[in-house]
């Protein structure tokens, strides 16, 4: 139970099922930045670190380091923003991993540009192609801005296979707002038939806290279109015949309850920003009419009741 | 955890804080009203049974027993549809109750009309003014249908000190659908100052055995307009630009991912009800224009990017 961190969340997840190619990557990147969009956050409010899980598996194949050690290196790696750099070599090297590895892993990590990954491992790479794709599908989408190469993300649940993503605000104060990736051989683990599968895991504790913070989260207001006011207590009947008129028509209605003056009901309405006030006098009714008042334009006018 | 009872739900509340009188009710209940027929829901399949915790207070009244058993008098008495009669009895005969006072409490507690409340109580008792008031304005709101004058309702929570009420599906075979009434002491109980309210629980199990009894419970169809299709894989880019393009105006747009066959395009269109399917075809992007087929006019022509 931290900021951003509560013991029951909500979390909205997106999953293509079916599709090895990175243009499923790009169809998930392309809904969480239309979401980011529609709650009015920027490329310049949040980014998302991109990486591919294979970038560490070919460091990793480099040297002689047992394939079975590869969820566990994952899980160390994860932690590299969070725990001294000393730490995780000690972690890396209490694995069996040789010193040298240890250096590659860390220095590999480190990258944040492309040139310099495929200079590394070649242009060849799936890594580095995969990546490449997935950029310039960003750039055909419109939303390459919000991404950045970071060879230091890969997340840490061992299942993902490919890509991995995670979306964080650029003020550097919050934690992940979203991650996600693709996960080719997790079926398989629950004794299904692997398929390729991407998704993405988008909870609703870390986005609100931005909100906040960006000002962002809406107001909810009681909106209100007319104010039913009853001049007498014995026009009560009358004045719920008029709010379920009005309320048929598809308007939002206010009935004004208790005892009130119409001082008061006035007030009430300029605080709801109503639009009119339907006011019924004994008077007015016993014409088969009511007092219809347009709150912005202060024309007042009887109208009768079918009318309204 | 039965048909109806889970272990966690979700509810929806409605409260009416600081007035005295049934048009507080009349609104809540209007509000339930409402929300069933946006359901699809009428009066004949739902009913609200309605009475008034002053009934109760009047009959206990008459007889010799403290104010102090009034809570654990309702909390039985509203197991009266649920265990046999004579189980009451005893529960009440343990309660100290005279036998003449329990006799008086179950005799009162079958009256299913307000005329025979009326004559029992008098026009001046104030359950039967309540009662009266609130069947008026339902009338005048035009759910009158909807509500039965039932004196066994008491509910189980022993806060409520007026109107109570309580929805029910008509073939009698699911528990209560929602359920509340007045409870004008409760505030004092934890410390505060009384003050007028009423309010109802709505939880979300039993009106959705309900929906699924009616079949009314919506599809949720997965909606598209437009189905982008890449005839060729190097057409992705471009194919993000389009189904960015229709995004933005609004266009609910699915791409065709993996390697698929105009056939499947095609099929996935009409399972998918979408409008249109926009092909991306390597000649008409070098002159700046996709195909865009007319899905249910069979139409097809090309568009300049520009004009899509």
């Amino acid at each position: 139970m931290t900021r951003g961190r509560r013991r029951e969340h909500y979390q909205w997840n997106m999953d293509i099922i079916g599709i090895p190619g990175v243009e499923a990557e790009a169809e998930l990147l392309s809904a969480i930045v239309a979401f980011f969009s529609k709650l009015g956050i920027t490329s310049s409010d949040v980014g998302i670190k991109i990486s591919n899980r294979k970038v560490l598996q070919e460091v990793l194949g480099r040297s002689v380091i047992p394939e079975s050690s590869f969820a566990a290196v994952c899980v160390i790696v994860d932690k590299i923003e969070k725990i001294p750099r000393a730490e995780v070599e000690k972690e890396l090297t209490a694995l069996g991993l040789p010193v040298e590895a240890v250096d590659t892993i860390l220095r590999a990590l480190t990258l944040r540009s492309l040139d310099d990954l495929e200079e590394l491992l070649g242009s060849d790479n799936e890594a580095v192609v995969e990546l490449k794709q997935l950029f310039e599908l960003a750039r055909g989408y419109g939303f390459e801005d919000w991404l950045q190469f970071d060879a230091s993300v890969v997340r840490g649940l061992a299942y993902y296979t490919g890509t991995v993503f995670e979306a964080f605000d650029r003020t550097g104060t919050l934690r992940a707002i979203c991650g996600g990736g693709r996960y080719d051989k997790l079926l398989s683990t629950f004794g299904g038939v692997d398929t390729p599968a991407c998704g993405f895991g988008f909870g609703d504790a870390v986005i609100v806290e931005l909100l906040k913070e960006k000002k962002l989260l809406p107001e909810l207001n009681h909106e209100v279109d007319d104010i039913v006011m009853p001049l007498e207590e014995e026009l009560r009947p009358q004045a719920a015949i008029v709010a379920a008129r009005l309320r048929t028509q598809g308007r939002r209605v206010d009935v004004v309850m208790g005892n009130k003056k119409m001082k008061w009901a006035f007030k009430h309405a300029e605080r709801l920003q109503a639009k009119r006030m339907v006011i019924l006098g004994s008077t007015e009714w016993a014409k088969g009419s009511v007092r219809v008042k347009d709150l912005s334009s202060r024309e007042e006018k009887d109208l009768p009741l079918e009318e309204l």
